[in-house]
């Protein structure tokens, strides 16, 4: 445990109204040495997969210990289950629809319990936010030491996505896009090692067929290696292939969006 | 008092510019252990009704002591008074213009001064800025302790903002939308109380007429009791009703902003 | 040095990606007790100009001590060097481009040093985020109490933008637009002293000309000393005069960019 508990929170609630204030604040009021931090409040509406991607990128890089509060949830107040994950280095706090792990099978699971001890949440838990009133209390209790199999009992079956992986043939890749970034960087779930496995290297020219396009694209080490406006692909920081414009936008560009199909060969 | 002193912000100012950023900079060199938590500052431009909104929803769940700084003020600069007032709960710092006293009414009122000492000042103060030159110094010598009465005289005729109530026979309901949130729910000043008046409960169609359009709407205990895409009603997390569509954006649907009318009777 | 380090956060990457929260995580891990404060994540994508603008607004009223890190950086991955610019009274970490110098120069820089010590970056430094993998652990170490020098070798030829200053005649002032912010206000580089030069006080009525009208405004102590909706000018809170129009935008208004050209002469 570090200095103080570090609370992180991902949502798809916006930032204008008080929506997420009010989860602060429940955490606060139960622990008030919580630091914190916001992941994210704008992952589109109900987009599930965005959110597990968000999180599964920001997680890897906070102390161990660290309890993630991630709230995309268009279940909320059905049958849907609300759960804890811990895994080998930190918790996961929301709805049972996937959001959490992408994440948590990163670092390794070790168990999941579903939140069902009221003694937890808020006295009223409200229809339509249980992020206010069940997984903020969640979240803090953990903080102060409360064990996770006190908030219910241990499940087995947790829903899991289904992401789909890059097909590797000995000349070519298939991959998809998983999210576009704000700069408009198209990214991609194709890995190095997948790059390796197909014998392309950084400098090489490569050729990518995107939604009904097809490209030839320098692998760069730096968006500078091609003028202003033109496109190039690089390893980005998540460590995949993105495909982008130096100092440009490549999804408004190229008009392509999330789930697009990539595939690329060596030239 | 809580750990460390809360002060929270509520602003129409946006986070592109510097300006919130300014504020937390006065806050921390006067009170270099506050914890500045931010409820909104996307309040639109110049409402000061949605901005005593979000402080009302908002400051209920703050531990007791915190210090509230809300500041929608299209009169900064001119003859309108900066007050404090001081809650049973908490304390609200920002421009008298009705913006405070919402969240204060709620805690229960107890003394109210002017912020006129200007020992408690930034020693320059600009014409356009009073977040950062009078009310964040005045929150932050609060936080540290300086009594409110120190800041100026106490005063008895706050400007108050007269909002309606909705209006009950004893088979309609008469409201108006006082939010749209950001999912698009249309959020109404119609309660749980007023609904039972007329013997309303979950479960039941109600008739709500909203805008033009009439319609027959279930009262929900989740948004998945209905289709995607279909339009409902719920008693949301603010404890009134809301008309909401599963997984879509009722506001820009049903083409519905905040001051409408909406008349609800039972089936 | 404060309670806790301040690190303060300025980039154009926005809040709805994971890319700041990556920046703290990695801060909090180095250095937990590290208080971060965001200036803000909106800068214009690659507007090196608008950062070095709020960066040097915002970083006068953070305490002494403070660790501003500022990334708007087209150049990742090439050439351009990182570096530490040590001035009076606080650290400044970020790319040699710009814009850490219009916030350092006004303190008074003291060194200058490039980041090429490995010991204090992440382990794997990616191609396209110094933001989270070389500067945030910079921040961190300084904070932590590692003098700058231990970073890398102090240099002496630091970028330097070229910022217009306005042009004063006996008659006139021609100056130029230095932002837009998020209420329209259209900020220009014409200080007080300009306007005293050429004989303007508050209360006085100047020719504007600015892009293609000439207008005779006030200027004015506060906006409500014109009606709603009517154009003024101000003294804004970054101590230079502002063109705008009380409770209205001035920039979609009048349609003016930033870099227009603004002449003044008295009436």
């Amino acid at each position: 445990m570090t200095f103080r508990p570090i609370i992180t929170l991902l949502t798809d609630f916006g930032l204008r109204d008080s929506y997420v204030a009010e989860m602060k604040a429940v955490i606060l009021s139960i622990c008030p040495e919580a630091n914190i931090i916001d992941i994210s409040h704008e992952v589109r509406k109900y987009d599930v997969r965005m959110g597990a991607y968000l999180l599964a990128r920001a997680s890897r890089y906070f102390p161990k210990g660290t309890i993630h509060v991630a709230i995309v949830d268009p279940g909320v107040g059905s049958e849907r289950r609300a759960i804890i994950v811990e895994s080998e280095r930190a918790f996961y706090v929301g709805p049972d629809n996937g959001i959490l792990m992408m994440a948590a099978e990163m670092d390794g699971i070790k168990h999941i319990y579903q939140i069902t001890n009221k003694k937890y949440m808020l006295q009223t838990t409200s229809r339509t936010f249980h992020g206010r009133d069940i997984f903020s209390p969640t979240a803090a209790h953990l903080a102060r030491g409360v064990p996770p199999s006190e908030f219910g009992p241990e499940i087995k079956d947790p829903t899991k996505p289904s992401y789909t992986k890059p097909k590797t043939t000995n000349k070519t890749i298939e991959g998809e896009v998983i999210h576009i970034d704000d700069f408009g960087n198209i990214i991609t779930n194709i890995t190095t090692k997948n790059l390796q496995e197909i014998g392309i290297t950084e400098g090489d020219t490569i050729n990518v067929k995107i939604g009904e396009k097809t490209m030839k694209l320098k692998l760069c080490k730096s968006y500078a290696e091609v003028p202003p406006n033109q496109p190039l692909t690089i390893i980005g920081s998540g460590e995949t292939l993105e495909i982008s414009i130096n100092q440009g936008n490549a999804a408004k560009t190229l008009q392509i969006d999330i789930g697009c199909n990539v595939i690329l060969w060596k030239n």
